[in-house]
């Protein structure tokens, strides 16, 4: 059994969306398919990979390094101890070998992407839901049917007003979700807090909202800001300011008494480390957001956890950047605190199968081997003209 | 005034290099032509530039995102206070629009390069080396004849005797050098202890030697090689440990008495802040190393020296990565510690002038405008034929 060829194209996102730091015109994703030898239903099984949102694609880092590393090795080193399916464990050195230590972001994308790729393979190979070959390998064989979803919008439009963001907010909850998440900082502060209140008088309590800065405030705006929100008691805050600045995250940590979160511009297990030595994090409420593809893949998550598991936090803390399959899968294998969800935003990247089901703030799984791309009828086919070549 | 282009060209680097952790087999670098339309000697100005070594070319992050995004700006936009030449200042706000904020490395060097060999374009305009109108902006108009250089050398080799090593290091000292630096961590502990005191016969006080791991050991083995070297007293142990582990490079500076160096595999002021703020680095002593061209450039250095000063770090504990002579306009320039040089390693990238004269420890500046890359005979043609295009 061998990998036959790992192939890249990069699809521009075309969104207009808008948060407080940044907006998607230029964005570009990678999506990855890897191709076995092995054939199922008379094809060969193929897995594939997009490097969620956010950073650019990488296809030229895979071209010229990653992929030839990992096509260069013989076919057996990449067994795994049944000798019937390949280890996507055992890429990690091969694509490291001529890295330097540190500096992961982008190297990290590319690799992540590729790994995640070939773990849709593996699960397909296996015939089972990429979830449960996880949930074997990494939580004791504990596979669910659903897991706990919300949804990531309240983004800034020109001429938005309150009306239209609770109007948003109320198709979200007749969708089934329970737990929405909002921007802030881009707009005044006593104008956001306007806003969160009236996503408030929709949704109710603020355990059921969470606010996203994306890393926009420096220390007077951070604070203030912390200040002014800790009376909602919201369901946390993300990114209050610099994604690396523990220092300042620290500092707010430690005037706001409810969770914060971060993590979905660290991309490896060291950063995350620093996160929570330096940064304050507390274990018992805060909140970690690394997202696999663009952090060096699966088997590196499984590390990341690690890490965190011996420093005193629970998987429930852990919410994985980026409303998609992977996500998804990663959130159920792992037994995660939950996954997010971008209804109608990151074009044909966004979302999951065109048959998933909300209920009750809980997304029912399907039992498709694999990611389960093979569901969105948007995305899908990109992805099988790839593997076609 | 404007800019007309901005091209990049990959070279590969084609060294048989090995350090602790990384061998330099497949090393690809970025050299980048920014062009202007202002005319010296019957020719437009071009400045230059390379991505140091270490971190791979990155063209295509530069042709997708980069460079069109300053060549999309009013080149009015651009210029500095007297209209009579650009502002590099200006550039970091164009490129980073549509980045998120974190994970600064592979952008950063993309970035990091096209925004040095644009000072080397400004440098040119005014008609002055590049150290000058750096000390000029930066250094109170300090403008020195020479700068500290040390060779950075010790590398293993199949076959390797001490006497080699020591051979090696005589030949260095025969070139003018006083100050040396030497791998550690591709041998056992015992064979890596031998070999520094095979060097230390040679050049005398542990002062005049270094020591760089580049970043490979765990835990155990760091301790147990600072534990070993203590007694040495030697002038600084670099990268002991993964460069982004802050919590365990903090436990060996806990017990290692002697200066410490690191930065080189860091991208951004944040890192370095995280670096001092939680490393347990000393500002009295230790050596910080980030290198300008992989890190956003030379506006960011003085941002990074800027945050670096606030925290009680003074100029000469700056010691940038890469034998070159960006690294030695900048060490000049800002009055910064001092300068490295590879004699005869990383082929047409390293080193400097061929007329560059290094006495008792000191490398004298040339007054060539801007870099300086014209006295390089082996890598400017290079250069001269992507400025034609």
């Amino acid at each position: 059994m061998k990998i036959t060829a790992i192939r890249e194209i990069a699809i521009p996102l075309k969104s207009s969306l808008r948060n407080a730091v940044f907006d998607f015109s230029e964005m570009t994703t990678s999506v990855v398919a890897v191709v076995t030898d092995v054939i199922r239903d008379g094809k060969p099984v193929a897995g594939f990979a997009f490097n969620s949102t956010g950073r650019y694609a990488c296809g030229t880092q895979m071209r010229e390094r990653f992929i030839p590393r990992i096509l260069r090795a013989d076919p057996e080193s990449l067994l795994d101890e049944t000798g019937q399916n390949i280890d996507p464990a055992k890429i990690l050195p091969l694509v490291m070998k001529g890295e330097k230590p540190g500096g992961h972001s982008e190297r990290s994308v590319g690799i992540g992407t590729i790994e995640v790729a070939l773990w849709d393979a593996v699960a397909k190979i296996a015939g089972k839901p990429l979830y449960q070959v996880l949930a074997e390998r990494f939580n004791g064989g504990k596979v669910p049917t659903e897991v706990s979803c919300y949804v990531g919008g309240g983004w800034y439009f020109p001429g938005q007003t309150h009306q239209d963001l609770q109007d948003e907010m109320k198709r979200h909850m007749d969708a089934g979700y329970t737990k929405l998440k909002m921007k802030v900082g881009g707009a005044p502060l006593a104008e956001d807090m306007k806003r969160i209140e009236a996503v408030l008088k929709v949704v109710g309590d603020g355990s059921n909202v969470a606010v996203d800065a994306n890393g926009k405030f420096e220390r007077e705006e951070a604070l203030a800001y912390a200040k002014a929100m800790a009376p909602y008691k919201l369901r946390w805050f993300e990114e209050p300011c610099d994604p690396l600045d523990f220092e300042l995250l620290a500092e707010v940590a430690s005037i706001y008494e409810p969770p914060l979160g971060s993590g979905e511009n660290l991309y490896s297990t060291m950063d995350v480390q620093n996160l929570v030595t330096f940064g304050g994090m507390r274990a018992d409420r805060d909140i970690i957001q690394v997202d696999p593809p663009q952090a060096y893949g699966i088997t590196m998550l499984s590390r990341t956890l690690d890490m965190l598991a011996k420093r005193g936090w629970k998987r429930s803390s852990f919410f994985p950047h980026g409303g998609n399959q992977m996500t998804l899968a990663n959130v159920a294998g792992f037994g995660l605190g939950g996954c997010e969800s971008y209804p109608g935003v990151f074009g044909v990247f966004g979302g999951f199968g065109d048959d998933a089901v909300v209920k009750n703030g809980m997304l029912q799984l399907s039992r498709r081997p694999g990611i389960g791309f093979e569901a969105q009828s948007a995305l899908y086919p990109l992805m099988r003209q790839l593997a076609e070549g």
